[in-house]
C-alpha cells in the first residue's frame, strides 16, 4: 500500500475556491466525469466521502464479483475433474473449501486497486479531489467540506446506490448479507439461501455452490425474466445450475428470515400460497439497489418513484445547474452508464450538446458461465420482422454430442464433460442482412460484445462479418458461421 | 462416434460426373470454399484424402493446440497456488503430471469434432464430397478417384501443408516430434527441447514446462522477431517464461539430435560459434510448415521458392482454370486466410470479382498467456507519423505493484501473484484520432481483436471508442482508457 486511506488525501489548489463544477461522489461517474471535464479544459473539484476513488466497484461490487466468479469457475472445473488428472479430491457435502481466507486475500489486493486509482487520478489525470469527508451541500452553488466553503457554477450528483434489503421479519439478524457487507463475513456457512436471481444473486449463488455450500436460490419471478435472452439460452443456463445441484425455486417470495440472533432458517412462499422453511446459516440478498438520492433532495430536484434523481438525456435534473449521474439516477446501474453519464454531463456543462443513449447496450451475467448478449432476441426479431435469419451452435436436433469449442478455457471442459460446451446464436434481418443481436454462453466473449454492440448500431451486415478475419479458435463463431451462409441471396437458418 | 471414418463416406449425386468446380482437399479452405460455392448456386465436389473434413485443424493442429493451452493455463495456476487454497501439491523436478492420458482424452473428443464437421457439411450445407481417398488429377478438367472419372470446369487445390523438420543429423530418431505426430506420443518425457519459438513452438514449450518437464526452447533468431509486437510487450512475454523457469536460448541453432535409436541429447550452436549439448528425451520441432504443392506441380502451375503454389489476389494460379487456397499457397498459414481464400476463389470462379487482402490482420500467440495484436506497433507508428497517442496498462514508472484486472480468469491471479496481470496498449494517430493498432497480453481478448481489426480498417476514432458501452471488467481497457483522454483536443499519452 502506497497511501494511507484514513487520512485526508486532498489534491486541490488551495489558492482558489471557485469551480466550474463540483462532483459530489468520486465513483465511476464522478471520476470519469471529472476527468472528461478536466480534459476539455474546465475546472473541477470532486468530493468523495470514502477514502478512495472509484466507488463501490473496487470497494465491494464489480471486483469482488469477478474475483468470486473466477474462483467459482476454477472450483467448478475442479469438481468436474474431481480427483482426475492433477485435480485434488474436493470436499463435498460435509466439508467444503473455506471462504474467509479468500476474503482476506481479496482485501489485500483491494488496497493495490485503490492505490492505482489514486495515482492515476492525481498524477496522470491531474484531477482535483477531496477524499474521506462528506460534502455538505448548502445550495447548488455552495458546498462546505470540513468548514471550508467551495463555490461552483454547476453541481453534479453522483452519490451512487445502496443494497435494497427486503423488509421482512428477521432482515436484521446476524448472517444476512448483501454485496455491501459480504466482505465482513467471518464464519464458514454451510447452508446458504440467495434471495433474487439477479446479476448479483446469480454469480454469488454459483460461487457458494461451487465452494461446497448447500445453496438455494429463490426469486419472486420466473428465473431470468429481466434478461433479454431467448428461452433456449435461459434453459441452458438454468440446466447448468441444476446439473451442479443447486436448489432452484422460482416464483417464490421471501416471507421471513428466522433465527435467534443469527439466521437459522428462511421461510418462503410460492405463488400458489404454499410455504416452506429452509435451513440456512446465511442469507445473501441480491434484490437490487436503491439510489442514494437523499443528499440531493433538499435542493428541490425531482425524485422518482424508485428514489432516483430524475434526469433527462443531458443528465440535467429538474433544477438548472444541477446534474446527476450513475446509480443515483436509477437503472440500469451499469458501469458504462455511470462513466458515460459523467462524460455527457461534462460536455453539456461546457456547452457541447451530448445525449446519453440507454435504449440498447451489451450486457452480461455470471453463473459459472460467462453469459453475454446484445440487441434483439430471436423471439423479438420474429415478432417484428418479416424475414429473420439465425445461426446457432450447438446444432439443434444433432443426433450425437455436439462439442463446440468456445475457446479459451473450454477445450479442457468440452473434451471431458459433454454438455459443458456453452451455446451461442446470432440473429440477422433476412431482408437487409443486418446483424440484429447475439447471445453467448461460454467464456471469453464478453470483451467482443462491446464491439459487436457498436457494430450493430452501425448496421453491420452478414457480408461484412463473413469478410472479417477470425482468430480461430474463437469463442464467438459468428464470423465463420456467417461465412458459411453469406453466399446465399436468400438466407437459410443455420441452426 | 456417429460415423465410421475408415469406410468411404461419400455424399454426391452419382447420376452426373460434371462439376463447375472440384476442390482437391477438404480442409479449412476446401470446406469453406465449397460451401460458399454451393451457397451461390454452383455445383461442387470436394475430394479429401483423410477420412474427415476440416483438415489438420481438428486432426492435429488448432484443436490440440488449444487443448494443451487450456491445460497449460490451468497447470500454471495450480503451480502458482501450489498447495494453497484447494489446489494440490504438484510434483516438480522429479515427478510430473502425465501427458499420455491427456492425449487419450483428446483423441476421444476428436471423433466428436469429426462427426460434427461431417454432419454439418452433409446435412446442413449439402456439400458433395468424397472422403478417405486420393484424387488423381489427370488434367485441370479431369480428376479420377478409385477409377471413376469426374469432369470439372475449374480446379481448386487446397492440399495444405506438412511440418518442416530441419535437416540435421538425428532428425529421424525416435523421440523427435512435431505437431503432426505429437498425438503418437506414448511415453512420459522428462527433458524436452523445443526447436523454434514459433506460434507452435511457444505454446507447446509452455505446455511441457507447465506439465513439469525440464523445458528448453531454442530459436535461431532473437525471440519473437517475426511478431508485430513492441519490445516492451515482447519483454513481458519472455519475462513470463523465465519466471516459470524455462530455459530460453535465442540466437541459437540446432546442430544435431543425438541418440542411439531414441533421442538422448541435442547439440546447439550459438551465433558466436560456441556449442552446447543439452540432455533430452524428447525434441519438439516447431519450425514451420511446407506447402503440399507436389500434387499440383504436374499441372504446370508456378511453384514458389517456399514450395508454395503462386497465386494472385483472386487465388488464381499461373494456369487459367486452376486456383489454389490455404496453406498450399504459403504464409501466413492462418485459418482466416484459408477459409476466406476458399470464399474468394469461389466468387471469382462464378464471375463475382473478389480479392483476398492479407496486408493486415489480427494475430495471436499462446504461451501460458493469450497474446493478441492487430495493426501498427507504437514503434512503427512513431517512425511513420508526426503525432502518435498511446494508452497503456500497467502504468509505466508506477511506484508500487499495479494490478490490472484483465478479467476473465485473471482476478484470481492478480490478487495473489504480483506480475501475473498482463499488459496492454493501444496506438492512435494523434492527428486524425484514428486507432492504428493494439496489443494485449492476458486472457479473454482474442475474440474482440477480430472486431478491432475490422474497426481499424474502417478508421474508427478515439471519440467513437470513448462512446462505446464497455462490459466492465473487460479484458481490453481500450474503451475506458480512451474515454479518460478523449476530452482533449490535443491528446496526451496515458501510459
Amino acid at each position: 500500500m502506497l497511501y494511507n486511506y484514513f487520512e485526508p488525501m486532498d489534491n486541490y489548489d488551495p489558492s482558489t475556491n471557485e469551480y466550474d463544477v463540483i462532483f459530489v461522489g468520486g465513483g465511476a461517474g464522478g471520476r470519469f466525469g471529472s476527468t472528461y471535464f478536466k480534459a476539455m479544459g474546465g475546472k473541477q473539484l470532486t468530493i468523495e466521502k470514502d477514502g478512495h476513488l472509484g466507488g463501490k466497484c473496487p470497494k465491494n461490487a464489480c471486483v469482488i464479483h469477478h474475483y468470486l466468479f473466477d474462483i467459482a469457475v476454477e472450483l467448478d472445473l475442479a469438481r468436474i475433474l474431481d480427483d482426475k488428472k492433477w485435480y485434488p479430491k474436493l470436499p463435498t457435502g460435509k466439508g467444503k473449501v473455506e471462504i474467509v481466507p479468500m476474503i482476506e486475500d481479496y482485501l489485500k489486493g483491494r488496497d493495490e486497486a485503490y492505490d492505482v486509482m489514486y495515482y492515476q487520478s492525481k498524477s496522470q489525470l491531474n484531477l482535483e479531489f477531496i477524499l474521506n469527508r462528506e460534502a455538505e451541500i448548502v445550495d447548488k452553488n455552495t458546498v462546505i467540506v470540513d468548514g471550508k466553503t467551495f463555490k461552483t457554477k454547476n453541481l453534479v450528483i453522483g452519490s451512487g446506490s445502496r443494497a435494497a434489503i427486503p423488509n421482512v421479519p428477521g432482515k436484521d439478524l446476524s448472517g444476512v448479507y448483501s454485496y455491501a457487507n459480504f466482505l465482513e463475513l467471518d464464519y464458514e456457512p454451510k447452508n446458504v439461501v440467495v434471495v433474487g436471481a439477479s446479476k448479483t444473486g446469480m454469480p454469488w449463488a454459483s460461487f457458494f455452490n461451487a465452494v461446497g455450500c448447500n445453496t438455494t436460490m429463490i426469486d419472486m419471478n420466473p428465473f431470468l425474466t429481466a434478461f433479454n435472452l431467448d428461452d433456449e439460452i435461459k434453459e441452458y443456463i438454468i440446466d447448468g445450475m441444476k446439473l451442479r445441484d443447486m436448489n432452484l425455486m422460482e416464483n417464490t417470495a421471501l416471507s421471513s428470515i428466522n433465527g435467534n440472533g443469527h439466521v437459522e432458517s428462511v421461510t418462503v412462499e410460492r405463488k400458489d400460497g404454499s410455504k416452506e422453511t429452509i435451513k440456512a446459516d446465511m442469507v445473501f440478498v441480491g434484490t437490487g439497489c436503491i439510489p442514494n438520492s437523499e443528499i440531493a433532495a433538499p435542493l428541490g430536484v425531482e425524485i422518482g418513484g424508485g428514489n432516483e434523481i430524475v434526469v433527462d438525456s443531458h443528465m440535467k435534473t429538474s433544477v438548472p445547474g444541477i446534474y446527476a449521474i450513475g446509480d443515483v439516477t436509477g437503472g440500469p446501474m451499469e458501469m458504462w452508464k455511470a462513466r458515460k453519464a459523467g462524460m455527457v454531463a461534462s460536455k453539456n456543462i461546457l456547452g457541447m450538446e451530448a445525449d446519453l443513449d440507454i435504449t440498447s447496450f451489451p450486457d452480461f451475467l455470471h453463473t459459472t458461465y460467462e453469459i453475454t448478449w446484445v440487441g434483439m432476441t430471436e423471439k423479438e426479431a420474429r415478432e417484428k420482422l418479416e424475414k429473420v435469419f439465425v445461426i446457432r451452435m450447438p446444432i439443434k436436433d444433432y443426433p450425437g454430442h455436439c462439442p463446440i469449442p468456445l475457446a479459451e478455457r473450454t477445450m479442457l471442459l468440452s473434451h471431458i464433460h459433454p454438455g459443458l460446451n456453452g451455446m451461442q446464436k446470432a440473429i440477422y434481418d433476412g431482408e437487409t442482412r443486418m446483424l440484429l443481436g447475439a447471445q453467448h454462453v461460454g467464456y471469453g466473449a464478453k470483451d467482443s460484445f462491446q464491439y459487436l454492440d457498436h457494430l450493430i448500431r452501425k448496421g453491420i451486415t452478414i457480408d461484412e462479418i463473413a469478410n472479417m478475419n477470425e482468430l480461430f479458435l474463437n469463442p464467438t463463431h459468428y464470423i465463420q458461421l456467417s461465412r458459411l451462409r453469406a453466399g446465399m441471396k436468400s438466407l437459410v437458418d443455420l441452426t
